[in-house]
């Protein structure tokens, strides 16, 4: 399997059970409705526990535009890939939100609340306040990036496979779930632009009824601001060591 | 310990707990009443963990016709032997599925509630659409089967025990709490044709008062649902590898 | 630290963080009241891990009479030894329950329920029927045990340390967490004699208002069905292997 | 990194991740609203293992005036060191809390509430008993410290990389878990100085609308009761070993 063919599949998993939860949680008549804080956030650990065993050997599992933006500043990628890392993450990540509709068309039918159903595709601030909601993004995604810099094991690079087995992904998946819980709060942790943006994109997509808007004026946010706060990670971590 | 009496003690082992732990959230004055979806998705991720233990060693730890049929698609078993483990394995999941219903006679008298008390054995569909329930199944399993063909571990491989020890079993237990939390809202994750199969039937020969009906028409939904599924995962892992 | 030493401290610790959980969701005004069975089942599984992280190089970490009554029957301990095992692991459990009361005494003090206050230290049945209760009992033993004696790490095993150096408590505390959520339904799963009549005698002693009686009538259970479900336990493994 | 900006930033981390899933679940308008116990409890000790995973090689991790003395008082640490240790743990710890205030601070100012306000820095008891209270604290400090004395990892050494990679950090994050989830109910498990005292003194600086005091009469028990609980863990396994 290729570099870009990894992060194509790993993100379009990624996205499958991240958004999967958001559905299963969100939507009318679910199994799992309104199953609360902790589901969601679990499942958004385990997703990337998933996505990453899927892709490690392959591409080193980046799956997010940030991560990929730190490999690239810590000089590990060379520019042309990092575009083309960020390009397949963008894509698998729409296939992913496609595969979450194709699953969960029934209950989005019997869905009425337009900001429910756009929660299963992308983010948006429990309290609007854009330089604060970016703020939030950056630290989320510094928190992210500085303890990925940190960790020991081979989860980032491509060139081996995962030293201790399936267990190796693990650790991100922990830290992932550590930011959720804690730093989702206020803007929903989307810490990675193409787990937002590609999925926002599809929504905007696909034939939905009574939908929500493309939120131009929000959408960059969690673009930017994750793209931010893995720079200054990577700048602290290259100015401490 | 032979393979198929490691797929039989495995599979059974496995429903004990996960049918359990839909009797103690669904039935009637049990201690975990109605605890929630992170309770039922955490217990059937530990059963998977628990039954892999077992069996791992001895067989492979299928305990699921869908893994066993992508494990004689990618050449690694015959025929027969397929059938056999596909046969043991629907056998042991009767075997939990009456261990589940004999320790939980009392509640089960007093629940009224017949759809409650079918859940305990098999799934259905939240909004009934077959065709869409059947897509449920097929995306879950693919997710299963897809991800442990790209474990590095050996936890599908009955020639060797598992190298970590017990934690081997850990990401196969992640990799289905990520399911049933994200993909499980639908038809309830069934991702296995014996864990649902093999129950429905005991739940028809059990002396269950107010029963629901074994409902064929929606009972070949998650068995040929993970089938397909894991098919696919099969060929679309040879294809890219 | 002695064999026995270790019986003695790991137990305490496993009941003071175990009867804890219970003490913070069922007595008044505590920071963790009404807080669900996800919390009490995840505290009993990591009160395991704590315990067996002590206890394990230095004694096996049983921690339960009806371990210790598997191990006897496998013929790696002798009868002398077991039974002094079974004495200090009563011992700790007294001494882990005494301090769980005297953390929560102001919380004991302001709740009425007499249940409730009994329930931080011994299990009762959900629906009353001896029979059945002693077999909810055994059959979560069983698992517990039979498990284990599958498992391929050192954590039975006085004479080496953990393999994996302190993960390698997880295991059994996945394990025990399994049993709960999914078998703690109907009898709140003891599956430890001493576990549960330890903490029963304390409660008796101590000076509380409002005390429910000792309940010799079912307190036979949670001694038995343990230890008849480590016995068959043993004899299956024996069998099969 | 040197040992002391190790622990200062690790510190920083652990406080902004544990003070974060407070303010998620207390504040008013945030996403994680009222989630629960065990969102509250999961998140601390995720924030265990984060922090841990970075700081671990350069300084052991302590993170914690209490681990910090345990280390002193088993002669592996001198006292300036170690004084400078707890120094930077509190400075850490004011860091993290006004990246919390920062990051939340819309939702502060739509939150009433002057001692959910004040939570999300630092701790208070349930029934106030400041001997009991102290009792608490040091209960549930000497399982922290006693237990990590008892892990084989290198998890407390300086010297050595975490001998798994960043698994290694897993064994603390669950021993944090159990502690919050069983002996949280009474003081809300500070369990370390500079926890509680660096985000208070952070909360008496901030300009936070309707703020509560101080409130020095309690201030110290959370600093006194685990620095009591940390040198009589030491003392027990310096005796016991």
């Amino acid at each position: 399997m290729t570099p870009l063919l990894a992060e194509f599949i790993g993100t379009a998993v990624l996205i499958l059970l991240g958004g999967g939860v958001v559905a299963n949680v969100a939507l009318n008549k679910t199994i799992g409705n309104n199953s609360g804080w902790i589901v969601i956030t679990s499942a958004w650990a385990f997703a990337v526990f998933v996505g990453v065993t899927i892709a490690a050997p392959y591409s080193g599992a980046h799956l997010n535009c940030a991560v990929t933006l730190s490999v690239y500043l810590m000089g590990q990628l060379d520019l042309i890939t990092a575009l083309q890392y960020m390009g397949v993450q963008l894509a698998g990540a729409m296939l992913g939100a496609f595969l979450v509709w194709s699953m969960y068309k029934d209950h989005f039918d019997q869905t009425d609340d337009a900001g429910a159903k756009q929660a299963v595709f992308c983010t948006a601030p429990a309290i609007k306040n854009l330089p604060r909601n970016l703020l939030s993004e950056a630290i989320g995604t510094f928190v992210l990036i500085f303890t990925i810099l940190h960790f020991k094991d081979a989860t980032l690079d491509s060139t081996t496979p995962i030293g201790l087995g399936s267990i190796g992904g693990l650790p991100v998946a922990i830290l992932v779930w550590a930011i959720g819980l804690s730093l989702g709060g206020t803007t929903g942790y989307a810490i990675n632009p193409a787990r937002d943006l590609g999925p926002r994109i599809m929504h905007a997509l696909l034939p939905i009824k009574n939908k929500a808007a493309f939120n131009i004026e929000y959408a960059w946010v969690p673009v930017l601001g994750p793209l931010l706060g893995a720079a200054v990670a990577a700048g602290l971590y290259h100015l401490i060591h």
